[in-house]
């Protein structure tokens, strides 16, 4: 394992020279023109097909091998109809028989949120898959060359789990997501370690397989014999004890689980969320209790992105009787201004904590994150700490880079 | 077992007299006026609370616990908003601040999709779940007194797994949903008996769950020991061969599966449908091989809502070497001049075949579900054949008739 800094040299051909690849923070007020297409191709001949993640009955958007879209929309009345694809707005060109047309170059890989405006009303693009992203969205999927170790490939794939628990903290019964990898059900004597994996402030337990096709990153890297066979279990990162408000709510703090701020790091410590310690009371009980995993600290892992990499930060560094091995993606860490405590000896903390992997993209609205986890390894580092920097050339906050973070990270579990 | 039909007398006090809870076929040109409800509450204070459909980062749609809705909207510059709920439009009022509200009666009990117009733009509503039901559409959960058989309740849970298997028929990896009962993973010497349940012409694989519940349904059942514990496979009901269209677009027959015929029952003998083909060659063995099922025909149900019901009755009265259990749901079961060709042999038929279950709702959209159902069983009955017929009153062609059909077919399931 590569303990010093792992500077990220692959997917350098990536995304056609396109700079910018984004997931909407802000919205540029002026449109964009698509590409010119004329005369109007029949959908699904030559080049065109259906997207992925256009759904079973409908026909749009269509995609290209190289991933252009095509998208179309049905508003014989309206004056004005535009896409929003990422931080772009496009213009639909009208034609015939009120259907609306636009056709644009690749967005840059990965999901891509798209939301249509008719004469000013938001809706979420009716032709393709749905995702959860600060409310439910619509959202197309972009392909990423160079980048296939997500794609639903013919090796064993592991099962995806919704269990149910019952959580004695939040006096609820919740569902964690549980991947299960392929020959769990096979050698039935085996016991596996565990990653818990958290998403961030704007999704919720389904996107690290739904979003996120963590289950497929995994599948791949097992195939391929670069990762240990292991368990990830991914849970709502909300969560509030009875009688305190509902956590999550926009615009609010409530129950953002803890505050990014581990030990020692800075500023005050954060009190203990009831995600924490539902996490530690209720979740990881539960999943020792009905599934094969070796439940001790070395053979658990804990990460998450952004909300979730705060987490994983602030309860990793708290619970190192808990957790062996941390993952943060573009992490919300907050204060770096000193080490967290743990780190004060670093001998003993490079025994204890054989991987602490920190990520980020390296443009637009991941550029805070790159530069906290950056500062964070650095000076890691010149305290003789082991610590991970990777770096995802060219995205933003958005999923692609927390596949990426995935991917380069579970290689490094459980190896020690 | 009762193998004369069966009346459903429960469920008499029925969502407070409504006489026709709906999913919309059809909507009405006209608007109703929702409740007067002045001054304005405020939300989550006195009867008022979020509904459990609704997202974690909305505030709205709220509920009142007899199920009366709070529907809230922004458009600062719309002339008319109005909301579709099943097959009625209601209009929002406009209030202050750019905000429409709009409060209506208790909608009928059970799944209803809810879509918002906006100056005629219609829009999920975009506070509540997403579901796939002909496209992706917006729906609340309504509540239905005197049905707690799909709560979430302190029982034993089963897990959901997605599951992912190589089809040699489509040539594709794709999916099941799979069900296991409460202590699959505690009694590893236990084998189980297996449901193959299909959904309808407008949904997915993963509706029986999410919207049909079928995993609580049977976690009830099961905790008051009213259904053997069974395994439960979902798949999605399309499929086609390489180089065959793609299945399930709308407007189209293409991949529907195979026509509501079963063998000898009037009309031509549909020919086998990649699903059907699919179904016996691809999932069954990969279900056998995977989880530890009863892996032979006493031990296997075949049962589907709609397209799903013409699915059980053609494929399972030509495969009764396969399956012995059969249940239909608001099936499409097209001609019913006469009976199927293994009706031909009463006695034969009643000891291969412990259970032929057809159901439908009373009212609208199922009415001609409910005549076909009625026909073949009275048909049947004639024959000297043990046929249930149970209906499901005051629904139409919706999810409510569903859930009610699961939870009376289950407990018949596996006790020959």
């Amino acid at each position: 394992m590569n303990h010093t800094r792992l500077v990220a040299c692959f997917f350098l051909a990536l995304a056609f020279g396109i700079a910018s690849p984004t997931l909407a923070q802000t919205t540029s007020p002026a449109t964009s023109q698509g590409l010119k297409i004329e005369p109007l191709p029949a959908p699904n001949t030559g080049e065109w097909h259906k997207a992925n993640s256009t759904h079973r009955q409908a026909t749009f958007p269509q995609t290209t091998d190289d991933g252009r879209y095509w998208f179309q929309f049905r508003a014989p009345n309206a004056k004005s109809v535009q896409l929003e694809v990422g931080s772009r707005r496009y213009d639909y060109e009208k034609g015939g028989n009120g259907l609306w047309n636009l056709f644009i170059p690749h967005p840059g890989p990965g999901v891509k949120l798209v939301t249509v405006y008719v004469d000013g009303v938001a809706l979420p693009e009716p032709g393709t898959e749905i995702f959860y992203s600060n409310g439910w969205k619509a959202a197309i999927e972009s392909p990423a060359p160079g980048e296939d170790y997500y794609a639903i490939k013919d090796v064993p794939h592991g099962d995806v789990r919704e269990h149910w628990f019952k959580s004695t903290v939040t006096a609820t019964t919740r569902r964690s997501f549980v991947y299960t990898p392929p020959d769990y059900d096979k050698d039935t004597a085996t016991r596996y370690p565990v990653l818990y994996l958290q998403h961030g402030n704007g999704e919720m337990e389904q996107e690290w397989t739904h979003s996120g096709l963590a289950n497929f990153i995994l599948d791949n890297l097992i195939a391929e014999k670069r990762a240990v066979p292991m368990i990830i279990v991914m849970n709502n990162g909300f969560a509030n004890r009875p009688g305190e408000p509902p956590a999550g709510m926009r615009g609010t703090s409530v129950g953002r689980g803890p505050a990014a701020t581990a030990p020692g790091a800075g500023g005050n410590v954060a009190p203990v969320s009831a995600f924490e310690e539902m996490l530690l009371k209720d979740v990881i009980p539960d999943i020792d209790k009905n599934f094969r995993t070796l439940a001790n600290r070395d053979h658990r892992a804990l990460a998450g992105l952004s909300m979730g990499g705060g987490q994983a930060y602030t309860i990793g560094f708290r619970n190192l009787d808990t957790f062996s091995h941390l993952g943060i993606f573009s992490g919300a860490i907050g204060n770096v201004s000193t080490l967290p405590e743990p780190m004060n000896d670093p001998a003993t903390f490079n025994r204890r904590v054989p991987v602490l992997f920190l990520s980020a993209g390296t443009v637009g609205s991941d550029l805070q994150f790159h530069t906290s986890a950056k500062t964070l390894v650095d000076k890691a580092t010149a305290a003789g700490i082991h610590a991970t920097f990777f770096e995802s050339p060219n995205t933003q906050h958005e999923w692609q880079t927390w596949r990426r973070s995935l991917h380069a990270f579970a290689p490094l579990l459980f190896k020690q």
